[in-house]
């Protein structure tokens, strides 16, 4: 019987295919399988940074999550319906590696910092040999993008999902030096109204699709519509120590 | 009159020399001029990272740190030093943009975090075109190569530095569900002391050089000593909503 395959958990960066690391490259065309989440009846994201690294004729697994809209977290149902679909989503993995092919799961971002794959690996580890390559989060991205410095000396920086409530990202945002704001969609007005009473949304940037070719990068306080993208994100930067 | 050269803050990621982005490679191997920091008497980290993709022939710009052990951080001697370093270094790298050459200025990790080259960047944007190439933090590195998914749904990560007051340690560290600390040197016990108090001692993961050849990663509990380099980190993982 031949050896089980190994599971590579790839980081492509933020969307800018040349923030791929030399590893991943090397990763993504050597796997006879790659596997990458997306959202049903759209293209994958992971996909499309990965395209030019694939390797001609590898065999694809896309991983459709269940939900096409965003539902409130927190309601059994949709926690149900992702623990069902991660569970499946692993165990359709698991039947490749057991052939003895490798797979390597594309992930957007770092696969470590709020990732899809860290439940795929959560599930895995205990079975095959699974490998992490690290990526350029997408917040490193968009300091760049926004040619943005954000943390220096000693400050302390907080990176906090918009989806939390109204009063710990109050209580959350006022301890902090520095700040990444993740997840906005419709949580986008209740964070402006945060920052507005911290007096931090002069300092605030918003960055929407931060390296890629479609950017939007401006302060928060030119935006003036409250439409934004779930993967959007606003920075405050840190004023610590500055020589 | 010839037109000035541009400066371009490249990321090498966290140690591996395959973590550098494929940006990065195209970015070093471009330039007719690297410069990197490094403490003075001490082979430069950056460089080392980057060896392999470096030009062959190009000129080299070091700029050596003022001091060669830790200091404590306020001390005014301390930060006047360090602002006569960044002045100068942002001279140097500036004479060399004047005469038409692009430069590639060497950095760790990611630029905009916690980055030396944000100091030069603050300092020359005004007057050059520069550009940033975000990298492989440092803890993201740290992340993949402590096999540690870090945040979860809803989770709050703070980034802290160790340098900070017990008491200022122990108020942000209570009040997030991820953290990571970073610059531990001499601070390590006082935060091994933090931690205990909050419970989180028992899920902590001490990181030394991660990704690196020589990593060390343990639970923190193992770690007997109280030695540890200033570029250490502790990850206290998230436990956020897990389908």
């Amino acid at each position: 019987m031949s050896r089980a395959g190994a599971l590579y958990g790839v980081g492509l960066g933020p969307g800018d295919p040349e923030l791929v690391t030399v590893k991943a490259v090397r990763l993504i065309g050597a796997a006879a399988t790659i596997a990458y989440f997306a959202k049903r009846g759209r293209e994958s994201h992971a996909r499309k940074i990965a395209q030019s690294y694939l390797r001609a004729g590898c065999e694809e697994l896309l991983l459709a999550y269940p939900m096409t809209t965003e539902r409130p977290f927190y309601t059994l149902e949709y926690v149900e319906a992702l623990r069902v679909f991660y569970a499946e989503s692993a165990e359709r993995v698991a039947s490749v590696l057991a052939q003895g092919r490798d797979v390597a799961l594309l992930c957007e971002g770092d696969p470590m910092f709020y990732g899809s794959f860290m439940h795929i690996f959560e599930r895995l580890k205990p079975r095959f040999h699974v490998e992490i390559c690290a990526g350029v989060s997408g917040m490193s991205g968009c300091f760049a993008a926004a040619r943005q410095p954000m943390t220096w000396g000693d400050d302390v920086l907080t990176v906090i999902p918009a989806t939390l409530d109204e009063e710990v990202l109050t209580q959350r945002l006022s301890a902090t030096d520095a700040a990444v704001v993740m997840k906005l969609g419709g949580n986008f007005p209740k964070l402006r109204r945060v920052l507005t009473r911290l007096e931090m949304i002069d300092r605030a940037i918003y960055v929407e699709r931060g390296t890629m070719t479609n950017q939007k990068i401006m302060p928060l306080n030119d935006k003036r519509d409250d439409a934004a993208p779930y993967f959007a994100m606003v920075l405050a930067p840190g004023r610590g120590r500055r020589p």
